[in-house]
């Protein structure tokens, strides 16, 4: 048995999000059945992360186990001709049998897209929050880079999550900068996140950046009870761009990148 | 009776084109019927350029007629509340009942979208041409800067145009820059543009970018037979980013602009 690491970029609009749901168009059971359709193998996709309904990614990283021995770049290249138009695979790499995509992640990185101060944008609808307000960049930044960087109890930016789910994370890094004239990219690195937490910690942030609350009471929040922190940001603003895994775990080149790993 | 300027944005992948076309949907189609739906009125919407199916628009002008007295916020946001979302009016503002957005433009500005050097990308793939081979900017650019800058006949790089159609137009600017690391855009400005000119010169600038036509043989295609240029670009990668007028035709800030117009 072989375990291969498929490198995945998704426009999220169309699928269900990325996990298996009956009945449901997602990104595993694309991978899967595409999987299938290539190799002639039922086998299981697993995730390194699992993301919305509407939530993009440029890096999300899956496994899945055969018995075959295909070239990588063929792999990659078949993969391709099964998947539809909003799914790809970016590059393939055998994987020792023990790696696991989630748990040996040492950290996720996403990205969220706000144009502000602007009319709709048909161009960007499906990859922003358009926001009619111009948002004050400056109080975001500063907001942003107040949340603390050791490990923290985060259920206050959580959505919902099951009795016991363990709330502690270790966030990398939080900033907030206009990328263009009416966009501005929040860009959050952490071992792990908690459910919608990207995306309420978003919705918090554009809080402040409308001057309805300041960067104080903002990092104040995550003292609050779980869910305080407000509006969660609509999913089709986020990407998950990067998976991180210590070095040596995987190597993309080893196996066919086409285009390199980029750094986010 | 007024006449009122819209500036429109939207995305071309569900549209073709443009231009008004029985039993399809149409730019045009759409912003008639919304304009009907909001002033009851039956108008013709006149534009300052054609775009075809799949071809988008930050930039583009339309003018429509009227008896009705709304203000421009109104207007707009009405506009925008009956069109769909990938239709969208940026700015309106009242101009001289003499105004024709396509005769007195002094220039249209286009920018083309290539991807290159890497596998399809889910997220671009409505917006950029994929080339899975690495293109020589450096080579393209070259061979962009090396165009006329006078009126010259363009016939070669035309698709096909009625008899007596006047091909003659000067070019005020052609550049190819590399904007990300595997990403591209050639920016191309002019007086007018005859049909497919930006995507026949995209395409034969890429002949240049993979080696298989030189600088020199590109500049060459100008004297050439119609349509003698080579491969036409795909639409997905070509957005028409502004339609200028001389000063004191068309005053955005007048009316009402979210944005500004930002120069490309």
């Amino acid at each position: 048995m072989r375990r291969i690491a498929l490198l995945l970029e998704y426009d999220g609009t169309a699928f269900s999000g990325s996990q298996l749901q009956r009945e449901r168009r997602t990104v595993q059971g694309d991978v899967e059945a595409a999987w299938s359709r290539f190799t002639g193998e039922t086998s299981r996709a697993r995730f390194a992360g699992r993301t919305d309904a509407g939530v993009h990614a440029v890096g999300q990283v899956a496994t899945i186990d055969t018995e075959r021995d295909y070239d990588a770049r063929i792999c990659r290249a078949a993969m391709n001709h099964f998947l539809m138009a909003d799914l790809a695979v970016r590059a393939v790499t055998e994987v020792a049998t023990s790696f696991d995509a989630r748990r040996h992640a040492s950290s996720r990185v996403y990205q969220y897209e706000i144009e502000d101060g602007r009319t709709r944008s048909p161009l960007s609808r499906s990859r922003a929050w358009q926001r009619a307000c111009e948002l004050d960049v400056a109080e975001m930044s500063e907001a942003a880079r107040a949340l603390p960087h050791d490990e923290r109890d985060w259920a206050a930016f959580s959505g919902p999550v099951p009795e016991g789910y363990p709330t502690v994370r270790l966030l990398q890094r939080c900033d907030v900068r206009r990328s263009a004239p009416r966009r501005m990219t929040v860009t959050m690195e952490a071992s792990g996140f908690l459910p919608h937490q990207v995306r309420r910690t978003v919705g918090a942030l554009a809080e402040v950046g409308e001057g309805r609350l300041t960067a104080e009471a903002f990092v104040e929040l995550i003292n609050g009870a779980p869910a305080s922190a407000g509006p969660t940001a609509p999913p089709q603003g986020l990407t998950l761009m990067q998976v991180h895994y210590p070095l040596g775990v995987i190597d993309w080149t080893a196996g066919c990148a086409g285009d390199g790993t980029e750094e986010f």
